[in-house]
């Protein structure tokens, strides 16, 4: 046991979450801007935090990229405080009922959208994360714990008392958004085992720490494992159009996780295709790993390795292979993929069809750029992250996911009879 | 390790769920009757299997319920046979897509509902679980690893043997359905880790099971924990229709989940209503436990202790608590409910809405009895179980929640622009 208390964290945001759940949309919004207008208004005492935690990052070996990340600015608040006000302007999940249904003995029945409770977040260095989970768990009716990496503490810690101090403006608890204010490990851990109290954990981060919350959870945990996408084109394909998806889906931003890994191509069309697009991607400085028909096609390819096949490059490598059909190409995917995107291009009806139906992955492409994978894109508005997995959430979550459906039954004192 | 392979088992599952996915409604509704045909064509074959387990079973100590409950017969193995039929006289839910939206580039997304692959139930001496479950599997496209109770294991292996060679008949994999072959226990720890291979654990049996199910599994698990159902009897409720709804849900069927264990009276009706009430419930032989203010009211009753409100009695025992507010109601109920069903009675429009929207469980209900939480009762059919947890499937378990949506994006080219 640490000396801080999360349990006591959790309870009181559980007390907070019955309250949020039945706030109106309008309420919410209020906050939501509060919270927006704390940022820019609390800046210098968010920065001067920022400032401390920085000095004391230099102090330790840390890759530039990972100080960029840490580093807040008036910019950067601005950007964290216009991403509330537009999660303010997203229509309020809660409450919808879709559809009811009415029974022969006259029950009706239907499902309402309600929040899920109290979500647990466990991130790393990005401070930004705090106003971007804070906002959506509170839009969607959620009290949050957050959990952020040792090196943003202070910031997080000052993030987290401008916005729950605005939140406490608009009528709402102040309970209802808390950062976990110790580095110590040990609590992670508690907070992991406080099932009853914590309804849903969301890992954001590296693959070490989603594996290890995966691990130590007794909470449902929603993650995005890492995005391992292919492009296949199809022997019917617009080689003119397969050639900007692929280079589109590989060179625009490869450090992601909806870019494109692996390209797959028919046999048939790999001859034309192959030498240009291998082309176009060395000359944007993309690194090719092939297999043996595709180095029999364009020589000079580095051989890939088996291992190539399962590797999420986030750099400008690209594995290929040449596929005998599109069952070859399903087959890769099923074994190779990470669920998370894949794109076909195709002008045959029949076969986008079948990869559509048969590619399992939360988010499936025809004659389209991996790269849109993305809540904003989909025209779903912020979003928490993708989820890799299958249950409750698959591919981008915005506020609906964070929201469960309960049923509803609306009667006139019907009662069951035993013969029923 | 165990001698049995049940990674292999799983292997087997995965390739066939790859095939169930693929497969029509029509080939699926093939299976499913071929596999009501094979129980009744077989049925000398599975009842000797049965009457071995009895046989073997009537030398340990078991309750007769137990072994009630582990017995076959031609009308038993009938009933399964019609369940098979009901199942397939469903609505495929396999490929629905529930509204397409296009973006200002052209893109159209929407989602596509998909089997989930491979489930994992775990269950205890019930063989007809066997057949349901794979009904359900089948039928929602995913293939399914059963693994039930060491005391109905040459049963299971027998229905088990006759529903997948009638689903072969019908040109579908025999790995779409298998029964794990061994009751070495050390199988369900193995299997509880296969993730990758699993996508979903359903356990079903005693509190016992589902904990040690949770505890021990890499896979999410979707459970049914118990019911604590409550009946808050609203200061504006038809007194009349708020006795047969209390009476109903307590006494029409007590052993089972959605009955009533608490009921709650506001204090305004508590004195014209309790009278009534008790008597007739202690007529039906149902034991009271009250607290304070119903001993006041009704002399006679016994006290229930703070145990008393978070006991799932399945038994016709009562614990009654008067309250002063629909407010003290809901405390109450968030605080003791196990958020599978909870109900009010009342004529007042706001508390009814105020009770549907703040109480938080898989079924809520107004003025009608918590008996009717049920797949069937709801009019979604055949039901895999109860839900009492919020993400991905809550309440009553039909198809539908055997199933995930993924996004499916239709594009003619388009490519990400990095301003975006």
């Amino acid at each position: 046991m640490s000396a801080f208390d999360i349990r006591a964290m959790a309870h009181a945001a559980r007390e907070a979450s019955r309250v949020l759940a039945g706030a109106t949309g309008e309420i919410k919004n209020v906050a939501l801007c509060a919270m927006a207008d704390g940022l820019l208004e609390s800046r210098e005492r968010i920065l001067s935090a920022n400032a401390e935690d920085m000095a004391a990052a230099k102090t330790e070996v840390h890759p530039p990229a990972f100080l960029d990340r840490l580093t807040l600015s008036v910019p950067r608040l601005e950007v964290m405080a216009l991403g509330l006000r537009q999660i303010a302007e997203l229509p309020d999940p809660v409450g919808e009922i879709s559809g009811m249904w009415r029974r022969p003995n006259g029950l009706t029945i239907g499902r309402m959208q309600v929040p899920l409770g109290v979500i647990g977040i466990i991130y790393e260095s990005r401070p930004n994360v705090t106003a971007d989970a804070a906002g959506l768990c509170l839009k969607s009716g959620n009290a949050v714990v957050l959990r952020g990496g040792r090196e943003a503490l202070r910031t997080n810690q000052a993030i987290a008392g401008v916005l729950a101090a605005s939140v406490t403006s608009a009528g709402l608890p102040e309970a209802s958004l808390a950062v976990v204010p110790t580095p110590d490990r040990s609590v992670v851990k508690e907070m992991l085992g406080l099932q009853g109290l914590i309804d849903l954990i969301i890992p954001r981060g590296g693959e070490e720490l989603i594996r290890a919350v995966r691990e130590g959870s007794r909470i449902p945990v929603i993650a995005h494992d890492k995005g391992l996408c292919h492009t296949y084109v199809d022997a019917s394909a617009d080689l003119g159009m397969a050639t900007e998806i692929a280079f589109n889906a590989k060179v625009e931003r490869p450090g992601v996780c909806n870019a494109m890994e692996t390209l797959l191509i028919h046999a048939d069309v790999a001859p034309i295709f192959l030498p240009g697009v291998v082309a176009r991607l060395n000359e944007a400085g993309v690194q090719i790993r092939g297999c043996p028909k595709t180095r029999a096609i364009v020589p000079g390819v580095q051989p890939a390795t088996g291992k190539d096949w399962d590797t999420e490059y986030l750099d400008l490598v690209l594995s290929i292979r040449v596929v005998d059909s599109l069952e070859e190409a399903l087959a890769h995917i099923a074994r190779h993929g990470s669920g998370l995107a894949e794109a076909i291009v195709t002008s045959d009806h029949g076969r986008a069809m079948r990869f559509l139906r048969e590619v399992d992955a939360g988010a499936v492409f025809v004659n389209a750029s991996t790269r849109f994978t993305d809540g904003y894109e989909f025209g779903m508005g912020a979003e928490m992250g993708i989820s890799t997995q299958k249950l409750h959430a698959r591919g981008p979550m915005g506020l609906s996911e964070l929201t469960c459906r309960k049923f509803i039954v609306l009667g006139e004192g019907q009662v069951r009879d035993s013969r029923t």
